[in-house]
């Protein structure tokens, strides 16, 4: 299998699977599942990997990186709408 | 920076986010928010990363997805385990 089609099905898989969590605490407006620290080096760890995909000008590992950085930052943000109001 | 140090930390970052919910899950024998079908896409996804490594041949992306791989598996177990019993 061509490198970028792999690279394109595995970051599409792991995007996917990201996305029932959100949707859970967007519809349950919920966030006690989420620790704030955690969701921090999260975004930080996959921040240094959209970097790390830019160095090594690979397509699959930027757009899938900064994919899940965009749903962390949205968890990020329910955690403080959510956690405010509770 | 070093790419292959950009990698590492990124993919230090990206696991320790993961630990908290194996150990709450093992912790806890409770496998209620936890989704087999997103676990079975999730899994699928991160061995396609250790194959897109390997033909990149790029080590940080080979080990931060295979420990990623065995959190994972790990939760799987937990689940056929502790699903059951509920």
């Amino acid at each position: 299998m061509n490198e970028n089609t792999l690279g394109i099905i595995a970051g599409i898989l792991t995007s996917i699977s990201m996305i029932p969590q959100l949707i859970k605490v967007i519809r349950e407006k919920n966030v006690d599942e989420i620790s704030l620290v955690m969701l921090l080096v999260l975004i930080s760890g996959l921040s240094l990997w959209v970097w790390y995909g830019f160095m090594k000008d690979e397509l699959p590992i930027i757009v899938s990186n900064a994919f899940a950085v965009l749903v962390n930052i949205s968890l990020l943000i329910c955690y403080m709408l959510y956690k405010k109001s509770s």
